[in-house]
């Protein structure tokens, strides 16, 4: 048996995963099959599973991969002085994410498979789930420091978040005239009156 | 020719429609043949196309059937006295209309499939652009009689209030914790703190 070069086995694995995003961006994930993967990503058919246990293991790379890609942005959120300001930027940060054609498609994707895939479905929450703590998090520290409205329950205003970084990806995908910098003043204005506490009176 | 019995073909046209949606739902728009509807309709394949001219101009009834269906809430926010508190009352539909695993993966197939169909985006656009002009007359009416911030831009005010909708069927999907009534009173608290005017200092 030949020895494994753990260096070879990481480039040859980071190129799989682009060969397989460039597949499920076109095709779509459902119809993308593992033939179509391997000869992506010039390999012999029957040898992906080296590298990736399934397709959706190919997704569960790519999502903290992502979020590995943000990291620079969540340490400063974490040391940030005014947290309001720093879930602004986080919600932001999905503006400009979203400029990315493919990144658009692949959220799509996932999500439409999950509704019909558990083993999507399950990738998914166990994802999400570490964005709302990161989330949920930052909003309690925020309350405090007197940054974030205490009288707001933190699940439900974290879900509520989640919900506008969603609503801003779909409304990228189906609306010609949703405009990044357009809209950027009016989604700060959003997050900015739906986190702030009340001026005392 | 047999002559054509109006009523009679209303009926099959939303039989068809009804099956139509079944196959969509459980295959995916873009796997679902035009024999599956035939099919699931229990018609002979190729007469379809006497009712629809394609698997679009299905989708394209059906959201403007939604859109029907939801006329006695439009009626009264035209006539609402206070069009803040109507317009919260919009948003909320989109959350009782959640509760339908059947709406909520329709929503995710039209998305995703308008995405790589042109035929599909232009049907989108175009429903689209009816929720938004209705939208935007609300909320100019709202800001005439002080009831809504006048400071907000109008155009991308709809943008985001057509964001929170998508996102919030977005979180319904994707996450198991996101209960409707539990996230009801947020919902409430999240529009009402976008659209209300600056109090007076």
């Amino acid at each position: 048996m030949r020895k494994l070069d753990p260096a070879k086995h990481a480039i040859k694995r980071q190129q799989i995963l682009e060969a397989a995003l460039g597949c499920f961006a076109e095709k779509g994930f459902h119809q993308t099959r593992t033939a179509d993967i391997c000869k992506a990503a010039k390999m012999s058919p029957g040898n992906l599973f080296h590298y990736f246990s399934s397709k959706e293991a190919i997704i569960e790379e790519a999502i903290e991969q992502d979020r590995s890609a943000g990291s620079a942005l969540l340490d400063r959120l974490q040391v940030a002085d005014d947290l309001s300001s720093g879930l602004v930027e986080l919600v932001e940060s999905l503006l400009d994410a979203s400029a990315d054609r493919m990144y658009l498609t692949l959220s799509f994707e996932v999500a439409a498979e999950s509704l019909r895939n558990p083993r999507m479905a399950e990738v998914v929450v166990r994802e999400d789930a570490k964005a709302k703590a990161f989330i949920a998090d930052l909003l309690r520290q925020g309350v405090k420091r007197g940054q974030v409205d205490p009288t707001l329950d933190v699940d439900s205003t974290t879900h509520w978040l989640m919900a506008i970084c969603d609503g801003l990806l779909s409304r990228r995908a189906l609306d010609p005239l949703f405009e990044i910098e357009r809209e950027r003043p009016m989604l700060r204005e959003l997050v900015t009156r739906f986190l702030r506490p009340a001026v005392q009176g």
